[in-house]
This record gives structure tokens, sequence and C-alpha cells, in this order.
């Protein structure tokens, strides 16, 4: 077998959520993920530092992609304005990807040690996203209650779609999200 | 020893607190703990599941806090005015804790996995909420997304007011919070 494997880390994510489905968490090995990608151990851990994280080998781009599209919108905007943008763009990342993420979601909701990790990835980029809101001007204070804001629009569009037998555009839940959130801070009642 | 000791989850939560604070977490052994608070070993697993538990012993309480003071609320009442009195109400648990929060707060910043044992607890009370608010009557998502921005206001309101080296009261961090996210979904820029 090669030392370059094409497609290494997808194959490697996809096995570990068969896996993880069919057998759970627990009871599966890296060493068992790599033989179902056709991959060695060797192979597993120099793409991912343990069995955890080979759920999660989207969370970079993913922070990537928020981060690259809060910095590419002016200033000038609104923070609520740059979120809802920001949001529209990063929901193309998930684009044929509506099988994979619910079938992780339940994976991660089974388990308080995947769920520990998850809510450190989000937490993760909600600091990367205050970040972003400060280089624009943002208050710090102002800053971190408008990440935290987009991560709860995020976290509820996501599930929101998640639910959905069928795949819809998830820019529309999050617009939803983002409405729903704005109605509850103009007083409405429900 | 007797078996019963006077405020022996307190003693021993300051305990800890001190040990970590002087040696780091990895250093501290339960065993060091309960020597310090003057308690046995056994005393310690009595109350606590492990070395991260310790210093969560006032989550059920706080969530408690929460949960108690939006359900005594009328559901004729807007969500977010909801929230604003639960976050006055919650505020007084924390009155005379000021030196005991932001020691604390340094010593599970510094601890990754103190952090998770933190946003597991947070994710905790947010469930908590949600529940509560879909029982006044709230729709699930909005209930959902109300209850995320409670937390991010109780988290940004936590850290301002623990970041002043003079106790305030912390209902007025809370209220400045609520007031800078109800300006974001205003769409003021900053």
């Amino acid at each position: 077998m090669g030392r370059w494997e094409p497609n290494a880390r997808d194959r490697l994510a996809q096995a570990a959520l068969d896996l993880y489905s069919e057998r759970g968490f627990e009871q599966t090995t890296a060493a068992q993920i790599a033989e179902r990608a056709g991959l060695t151990e060797r192979t597993f851990f120099r793409h991912y530092a343990d069995k955890r994280e080979v759920l999660f080998g989207g969370s970079e781009l993913l922070e990537k992609a928020f981060v690259d599209s809060m910095a590419a919108i002016p200033a000038s905007v609104a923070p609520v304005d740059a979120i809802a943008t920001t949001l529209e763009t990063v929901a193309s990342y998930f684009t044929d990807r509506h099988d994979y993420a619910r079938r992780r979601r339940d994976v991660i909701n089974a388990h308080p040690g995947l769920r520990e990790r998850e809510l450190i990835k989000i937490a993760s980029l909600s600091a990367a996203l205050e970040t972003t809101l400060r280089d624009r001007g943002v208050p710090a204070h102002a800053a971190s209650l408008a990440a935290e804001a987009a991560m709860a629009v995020f976290k509820v569009g996501f599930e929101r779609w998640a639910d959905t037998e069928e795949e819809h555009p998830m820019a529309d839940f999050f617009r939803e999200s983002l409405d729903e959130l704005r109605n509850v801070f103009a007083g409405k009642a429900s």
C-alpha cells in the first residue's frame, strides 16, 4: 500500500461514521476504521489525533468559511447583517452533505464524549467569529454577544435542516432562525 | 472523624480551588483536596464523582434558579422580558461569590478538560431553559433560540462581572449585555 492514499481523510471519516452507527463509538477501534476504509492504522493516525477527531475533520474548514466570509464583508455593514450574509455563505458548505450530517449528528448526540468535543469546536468557532467582528471595529462585548447569537442561529438552523427527511437548502433554515431570534428580541411573544 | 461533616461540600470546593490555583489541576489529587479540607478521600467521593465535578457543585443549584425563576413568570410575558427578569433573579445567586467565581474562572480557563465540563454544564442549562420556555407555550425553535441567547447574555455578563476588580451587582452586567444584544438585533452598527 502506497504512502499516498487518495481521499484518505474522507474515506476514514466515512468508515468511522459507518462503524460508529453500526456498533457504537466505544466498540470501534481506530484499527477497525482504517481496515474498513482499506487503509492502515498508521494512516489513520497520520490524519486524526484520535477516534473522536475523525468526526471533526471539517471543523477547521467550517471555521475558515465563517471567518473568511465575515472578513470579506465591509465593516460598514451592521453586525447582524454581516452574520446573515456569513450564514448564507456557510450554508453552501453543507450542500450534498445532508445524509452524512444527519447520521453524524445522531452518533454525536449518542455519546457524551463526542458531544463535549463538538461543544469545544463550536466554542472555538464562536471565539474566531468574535475576533473577526472585533477586527471590524465592533466593541469587545458586542462582538462576543453577536458571535454567540450567530452560533445559536447556526446550531438551531442546522438542527432544523438535519431534521428534514429530504435535503432543503440550509440557507433557508438559517434565515428562518435568524428572523425568529430577531422576533424574540423585538419582544414578540412567540 | 464523624460521618457527618458540616459544610463538607463547600470546604472541598474551596480546598480544590486553592490547590488547583497553587499547583495546577493535573498536579492535584482528590486525596490532597480532602486533606486540605480536613476530610477523608472517602468523604470527597461521597460528594463529588471526580476531580472536575468539585468545581461544578453549584451547577444544579444554578440551573434550578434559572428554571424556577422562569417558570414563575406569567406566560403572557414575552420571552425576552422573561429572560431579563430571570437573569435579575439569578444574579442574586452570585452575591458574595465574586472572589471565588473569579478564581474558579481562571482555573477553568487554564485547563481544557475543565473547559469541556463547563461547556456541558452550560449546554444542560440551555436545554433546561428551552424546556421551560416550551412549557410556557413558546414554539420549539424560538424556545431554543431564546434559551441560547439567554446563555450568551449570561456568559458575557458573567465574564464582565468577573473582570471587575471590585464586586458590582451582577444584575447590572446582565442588563447591559441584554441591551447590547438587543442593539445587535436592532441592526445597530456597534
